[in-house]
């Protein structure tokens, strides 16, 4: 993976209702960016969007919260518990801080009772007077509560597992001990005016009547949320939705939910459980949790946007997603991935001949998603056997070499000969363009000449 | 990231019917791997496994195609389209016998149209003799088709955009147009005695009645298959439910769906097509393609082991999948995401106490795939504040130090308490440990001693 092909120029425009930009002018315009060899920087056509209504668009569901919901950033809970992750005080702080100006709505923290140096950390963040509300999450247990509320968190998440894989290999207690111990612990809680939250573990491999019945006493008792795990990322998108559905029917609280991604559906889930009528998604920076990890806050907001893009954009400050990413990822060691949503050094980059035509038209026809709105950049690779002459075309006027159709259809027959025998980057391409508008101004035809011998390097080319 | 932190040891042992082995043996057993510092490769007691039902398993339905699905694997023609790819023959060669060694079903090509060369390969591919079909992808156009069926190939993928969106901006062409062509075309390739799907490209943003009515039209005239395409990853699950089960109404003709993954819902899609009736699944391997890409492979196959382990295990030769990934990988130069699906080097990795704990009773508990499925290994990372002393045991007994559970919770304590200062390593853990012993041996107290000064080098602890 080339680091260097991250997107450096910032893409700004006006952006309209369809959520892209009005010509994506950016300091790389000229394409002469050799730190992303055989890309270039696309300019669109001013106004070239229409907005349309997409047939498949969800109707209105009272249910759903796609519109409506909130984010509870779990990076300094399930992402301490990453194979890699060891952030000490001084990183944990700089999280903490970076994800509220991000916005998100609450902050997870490991357990104070976990370790001595937990405990103190969590009372330093809850100093810090971040917007976010601060949580942490204990095991459902009087001595682990004891300690949190002396933390001065703004509220305690509580677990126990409930499935019979849980409660027979970990912590051996029935559903009448579970259900006991989450009174005590919760009414003890709410007596010291934080919020308090419930959830089972492993929810989608528990007793659906267990689960609802204690659901539903905790419900009566007051907790504000409920929550649904699935802890192993075994749960399909219908599972969830269904799950969600029946609960949202038994309980008035908010539900939050939270998935592992073990089975690749950790952000279809979260968006899935929004549909059926959960109200808080669980997060982490690039994902990282125990094994591969939970919904990723990029991926969920990737996810999110395309639902309600205007929710999305008033409430969180996108354009700060990569630093946060590089700030975590480089705290635990690991590469942002190459296929990471939004921030991966591809994720607007358009190859094809077909495609790069018609991102050249309207960007809307090959995107979903506005790099803009993240601060990033669309590229288009044009230095490919697969190329198409109107990505060509788009290089030639980048660089001032206005040719015919004509000619820049032979022009890109040429570089796609030359791309067949050996990979091509930027420089040999813009030779064989040069070459191609040299010709029209000598009135000379390079058609036959230009690449013999083909495997020459650029300048020879050049006649 | 740490590469050398990738599983090596294969874990061997025999499979019970819920997925898991009976004790995962292997030659790292001993945990002395300095490759992967701070883990342990986990020895499970024997027959730990019990078999339940999941209350939340499907039901049956007379749709689905969840235990009956076909992988059309395409590598080697939406790979290409990656921004990095670059294949020459030999390596398109070597993909190829991969991939049919792997077991899929169809593998689709580059359109021989795109250059000279890409057809020389396409033929060269065809003349192999795998056992997978060979497919490649075209426009839907006669001048393709017609290079297309001489190139030996078994199918023809035909693929047109019908959204309002690639009809203005990309071939300018209105429905009337793409449906006289499609018959033109798919009549063509009939005749010709080879497989034809006809696509529509974007069909999340297309018309339903425009779909359903080409669709409808392709299956009269014999197509076996039509395809449905998430083009620009916006798709999301429930919708993609409901189109593949309205469009399972509408042909009787078989259903391949493709779906890019720049919302995240790539794999989670492909699943609901095929609850849906879907019969074919787009892939590629690590989901390279356009943008972020495609449905993975690997994704794909964690998905699809946990709703039909016998299915997918009878069919696919999952202990090839890493080397599969890493020849990918290794071709288009980027790394295996961290957080890869099966194959990331933390996919199988157990950090926090109460997991640790549970999965050295029962893999069962926090795993829903077994990793010696693929050939792979799971590990115990018990060198961390979040350690419990079940993990810390295990260890002990893999270094034949039995003590006493008092003696385990001790010595715990003191790793909590130096892993709460800085990173530490097995090094670390294993001095503590040997420290704890030999105390026990000695009839020594050395819990308040053992760890003054506690930054001190791990040879210094031990008394």
């Amino acid at each position: 993976m080339c680091p260097s092909c991250e997107p450096e120029a910032i893409a700004n425009g006006n952006s309209n209702s369809n959520g892209h930009t009005n010509g994506t002018s950016n300091g790389n315009a000229n394409g002469d960016s050799n730190d992303h060899p055989g890309f270039t920087a696309v300019e669109t056509k001013s106004n070239p969007h229409h907005v349309r209504s997409n047939p498949y668009q969800p109707v209105g569901d009272f249910l759903s919260n796609v519109s409506n919901f909130k984010i509870i950033e779990s990076t300094l809970r399930e992402g301490e518990q990453f194979a890699n992750a060891f952030f000490d005080t001084a990183k944990k702080i700089e999280i903490a801080k970076a994800l509220d100006e991000f916005g998100v709505d609450y902050i997870e923290l490991t357990s104070p009772a976990a370790s001595e140096q937990s405990r103190a950390d969590c009372e330093a963040i809850c100093k810090l007077g971040l917007k976010a509300k601060i949580l942490t999450h204990i095991r459902c247990h009087m001595d682990d509560a004891r300690i949190a509320v002396q933390t001065g968190v703004d509220g305690v998440d509580v677990v126990i597992g409930t499935s019979s894989y849980l409660m027979e290999h970990s912590h051996g207690k029935d559903m009448t001990y579970i259900t006991n111990t989450a009174i005590e612990v919760i009414n003890y809680v709410k007596s010291h005016n934080i919020e308090i939250r419930f959830s089972s573990e492993d929810s989608f491999r528990s007793n659906l009547v267990d689960l609802l019945s204690i659901y539903s006493t905790v419900d009566k008792i007051g907790v504000n949320r409920v929550g649904i795990a699935d802890t192993v990322g075994c749960a399909s998108p219908r599972q969830v939705y269904d799950l969600v559905r029946t609960l949202r029917g038994v309980v008035s609280c908010d539900i939050e939910t939270h998935f592992h991604n073990d089975t690749g559906c950790a952000i279809a889930n979260a968006y899935c459980a929004l549909e059926a009528g959960a109200t808080h998604i669980d997060t982490s920076v690039l994902g990282i949790g125990e094994r591969n990890g939970i919904t990723p806050l990029g991926g969920l907001m990737a996810r999110m946007i395309v639902a309600d893009r205007e929710y999305v954009m008033g409430k969180y400050k996108l354009e700060k997603l990569k630093d946060i990413e590089d700030l975590v990822a480089s705290a635990v060691e690991v590469n942002i991935p190459f296929n990471n949503y939004i921030t991966g050094f591809c994720a607007f980059t358009h190859k094809s001949g077909i495609h790069s035509k018609a991102i050249l038209n309207n960007p809307s026809t090959y995107e979903i998603i506005n790099p803009a709105d993240f601060g990033m950049t669309r590229y288009i690779h044009f230095a490919s056997r697969i190329t198409g002459w109107n990505a060509i075309k788009s290089r030639a006027i980048q660089l001032d070499m206005d040719m015919t159709d004509e000619q820049y259809k032979a022009c890109t027959a040429k570089i796609k000969q030359l791309a067949d025998i050996r990979p091509i980057n930027i420089d040999d391409t813009d030779s064989i363009i040069r070459a191609f508008h040299r010709s029209r101004v000598l009135g000379k035809d390079v058609s036959e000449t230009i690449l013999a011998p083909v495997a020459a390097t650029p300048d020879d080319v050049v006649v």
